[in-house]
């Protein structure tokens, strides 16, 4: 029998996000599988399990030498909410099974934790009975979750006429500063959204040398989103990007993010970093759009971009330095296991995910998703 | 393809933050007033009204030639929720009234929208009822609001030994990228929380010149958190990042945050990114804190630091190219009301309180606020 | 200093309700004031001040001899969101200040709480500093600010072509059984919305016995709201019951909620509980509507139509057994403050108001509620 | 006037319940499963698989004459969230699949609608996709998740010391009022919680005179919480009742909620209603308990008690008069699928299921439950 008083308490319902289309992850990186149910995706939107399948596959680990070799299919299996390719309106729960782990390597993180993962404050957080095989929910896989719901979205958003693609913009000192569409990122780029050949050289090259050398390397991503006419989203805390950094920073390894110019307009006179207002096909826009397309937390109509800071993987295979929590004496740690050398290219199609997942639940919440999807 | 438009509905339900430990911010800049209500903090609580007005003084305008010259006295009135200067465990209502204002010479910013402000898409949002008098409820001025609630977060943190100071860290070009710790920052910052001489004099001089110009200018302030222990915040959406970047959004001119190295990480390998572990007094600690205090989204122990790049204040005495929103022409314009040639002084005491906000109300989640503050 | 461990927890962030349209509740019946904030109200809505004080002035104590002396002229007072007398789409805040309180007579409900009143929980719950005077945030006195928010949300609801009206079907033992119209209501209620004259003679007759006798009487409340079309509501846990029944029991002294037939369909086959659907006018209407105009949590076109039970008023001047705190011994309490002998009669447009806020909220998350009120 | 339709937006998050101990219910009552996830079970919690298969088992349907003859063998799987039978911290997902369902007799209830059952409205709400076959969202079957989630809720209730039981009060006109405790209806209730042998007879009786008559009977439920100590709950729409209720109407055929004696308390006096404190083994209690254990939203101390109105099984074979919503003219329907002649013996353990998971959600915003439980 536990004693009534002086208990410490937990509250740690943090596996949703959303207020008007809302998705809730569940799932561990070495249990038996990650998913997700979606509330609020009005009947009648078509989607075929293909689809999901398509945007799943593009964060999906062992396809590239660029990334993990970990070898899972990740098929996606729908369980609810989904009847002949239509949504019925009820919640939609989508599994993606785990299949290749070995649970044994991941033993000692809670004896030694490995820097710069969440072992240590996960086990200070949740005690003895956490599981961090793999990182458990604090690991990349969970995003694959967030994946499967962003495909939902993004149908959704197509159907809108809105359109979004992220692509990187640095992998390590490395720089790709050009700006480009949507329609360029999906007309010219490659498998890793990377455009210029140049460019494409140096990340591949800085990949592979840390790759070689057992260490990683970091990076930023850009994502544009297209065709958000102007006036949506919500003042203050409702602000679009007070919803988007919420929903970046639930992905490991992101450590910062700025909208528009960011933290280069803080090196601005007011007067450079203004956007003029013009009048363009008849249709107010501005000049310049160094505020991301979002002002006082609402759309301008421009498009609206941000940039996203990704950390190099915290796992390596350089020996590092760590404490032994049970003699708790310092100790050296090797790790072995499967693990990216860059997480940057597998971190895009997650970022283009969750960022549809805001997207649609600003819009709802903003009046502008039917009730039903009707064919026409 | 769907048409778009003639959805209509809204859901403005953003004017609160917290789960826990809840703020419902109201007013507007040229209303009656701007005011808070607070909700979840635990009876017992001894505030005096000085310690609110102490913080909020620390904002209010007119105060040095590096700020807005409005005039506003910004005294604090409480309406529930404290007794004889002990919280009651109901909800706290906080008001401040507004005295320094001009109506007329915002009469025409629903015309002529002034560039990188809210107007043009609050207009599109809210419609022509929208109250846009210098900003409306996109106005710094509501910040005050947060400020005010911010006192009685901080309160709560202190009694649990948690303190924390932002400071400058650049204005335009000029950067001070000394660490500083809390104990220094209270010791030796001055009025506006700054420390080194040199820098000092770079930034009044590049703030006065900006004024002198018309213009404005922009900067960064990075925020300590210190004593809080491993172990807090919670998994995947509700990571400390999250709630922090979603509360700093709401604060107009943020564009971008990041965590201990945040950009500057990406820039690095892992085996130089990741922060060793070591026994240090007993404690297991980070040799270096590039984490900025935080893993998978939990308090490592270490201090929390973050940085917000604060763009240029958008409104300038120079002329501005805008679009007549009735004529839809382009025009000109030239604002001349008062304004911040810099806003990055008054939003430190803002993002203290906010940031106390989103920690209290996480360390409540996790069970670590008192049911009932006694007397000891 | 507290010490940071082994500390007992609370989160009372429960003076808010509704998901696209929510009241946050604040004030005490003996501090300055009772308040609401409204977040979600569409801007361009018309709204005069009288219209909310001629809602309030409705549920006014020391208005008949049947209800309260306690004298208080509840002036409503609009702080935030409305300007010229339309919403601008801002929170909107409106507070009643309390006039006349005598804090001395409540001095003691510490040591010898009321029974049946909620001084000896909330006392437990909230500690010594809990404001207890008339009751504090357990007074019916704060449903003043559910009945300004109502009024709110009833014009909304008048645009939008839904009437609703509360009228008294029990007082004691004596019962109307009569089922009526909101016209009928309208038309034929007297202040108390009684209509029939038998019954209203018996009411008055019973409420003026237990005045007479020091006692109290309790009673039932049915509302009616028509005008809602089939269709409306939300699946599984945001069923209409769900969120009426949430708000009702948010009112002091209501112990039970039926729809429809309730109670009584308990005692009936199916074959005589069931509604047959007939065609009436060209449109789908139930024969009975014994389901109160709610099927599976949803409207089914047919008025809706519940009761609440109201026990009689605890708070009587017949002596009483309680328990002296300090001494832990049995003792008798004789109140001599100004009550109620009958709540039933002012809690009538209190179950009206909060049914408007959540009939608002419901239809606001079904896309209902126009983006913007515009005249036509 | 505003027009009334023509406004388009879904906003149907509504499938999740609690804010500290969160259930997200899916699946359909004829597709593939139904499923629950669970968030914010503390880690620690020992519970295998058998628990929650035993109280799934208790409203399993076809395992008596008094119940629908559907087969299901109701087989839980869990997905996530638990390892080696205890809790890990991360959300935990169980699933039961369906397996006896034969979708054609379904087909029929969109063009004829089951008078009194979701179907017309579910249509008008959700459109022509939505899934109707038993039901769908709308069936008593997704209360199987509700019981699924309901056993981890109740073993940490358990572990607090705190243990509740439903039972049935009356069926038809048959009441049995006697009280019973917690423990007098573990050890004599038969396994349809009956007590009484005269009350059983009666029971059994009249389900089965309306199982002959293909006709269905209604009926109500009591549940008794004990061992919640006095101050447990929240102010205003925090209050037990608010949550219980809203809870409650979750649950298909429930149409009326009442605490303590409820509607009966509105025949009676102040003098005769008001429960007198007293003191009792040093402990404060009150000599009767009309409150239901709750006073001003907030426990009492005393057991909490509270009755439930079911209404008798919309589902019947005798012939019933509906509309052909094709052709738009009055018609037959008579019903062959399986179905319970009473449904309330299968409520019995969903009625404590959810009531558990409200009880620990209110817990735990109370700070009352362990953030890990450990062994001791």
């Amino acid at each position: 029998m536990y004693k009534y008083h002086k208990k410490k308490k937990v509250c740690s319902v943090h596996n949703s996000f959303g207020n008007f289309f809302r998705i809730t992850s569940f799932g561990e990186s070495h249990g038996k599988m990650v998913g997700v149910v979606i509330d609020g995706c009005p009947p009648g939107l078509h989607i075929a399990n293909e689809e999901i399948q398509h945007e799943v596959d593009r964060r999906r680990p062992g396809n590239s030498e660029l990334v993990s070799d970990r070898r899972e299919s990740d098929h996606i299996e729908i369980l609810s909410g989904i009847e002949n390719k239509y949504s019925t309106g009820a919640p939609i729960t989508i599994i993606i099974k785990n299949e290749n782990f070995d649970p044994i390597i991941y033993e000692k993180v809670k004896i030694t934790p490995r820097p710069s993962h969440a072992d240590y404050p996960a086990l200070m957080r949740y005690g003895k009975y956490v599981d961090l095989k793999g990182g458990g929910r604090f690991s990349g896989r969970i995003t694959a979750s967030f994946v499967a719901a962003g495909a939902i979205a993004k149908k959704i958003l197509t159907l809108l006429g809105i359109s979004l693609a992220a692509y990187i913009r640095s992998i390590g000192p490395w720089e790709d500063n050009h700006e480009y569409t949507v329609a360029e990122i999906r007309k010219n780029g490659d498998a890793l959204r990377l455009m210029n050949p140049e460019f494409t050289d140096r990340v591949k090259t800085t990949i592979l040398k840390a790759k070689s050398e057992k260490d990683s390397v970091g990076g930023q991503v850009t994502c544009i989103v297209e065709g958000i006419p102007s006036g949506k989203g919500d003042m203050v805390f409702g602000s679009i990007e007070s919803r988007i950094s919420a929903a970046m920073f639930a992905i490991p390894s992101i450590r910062g993010i700025e909208f528009g110019l960011g933290f280069a307009s803080t090196k601005l006179n007011g007067s450079q970093n203004n956007d003029p207002y013009m009048i363009s096909e008849g249709k107010i826009q501005t000049k310049t759009n160094n505020a991301g397309g979002i002002l006082g937390g609402l759309s301008t109509g421009m498009p609206i971009w941000f940039t996203c800071a990704i950390k190099p993987t915290p796992t390596i295979g350089k020996p590092q330095e760590t404490v032994n929590l049970r003699s708790m004496k310092q100790t050296n740690l090797r790790f072995e296991g499967s693990h990216d050398p860059c997480i940057v290219p597998r971190i895009i199609p997650v970022i283009e995910s969750l960022t549809s997942v805001v997207i649609v639940d600003i819009l709802m919440g903003n009046g502008d998703i039917p009730q039903i999807f009707n064919k026409k």
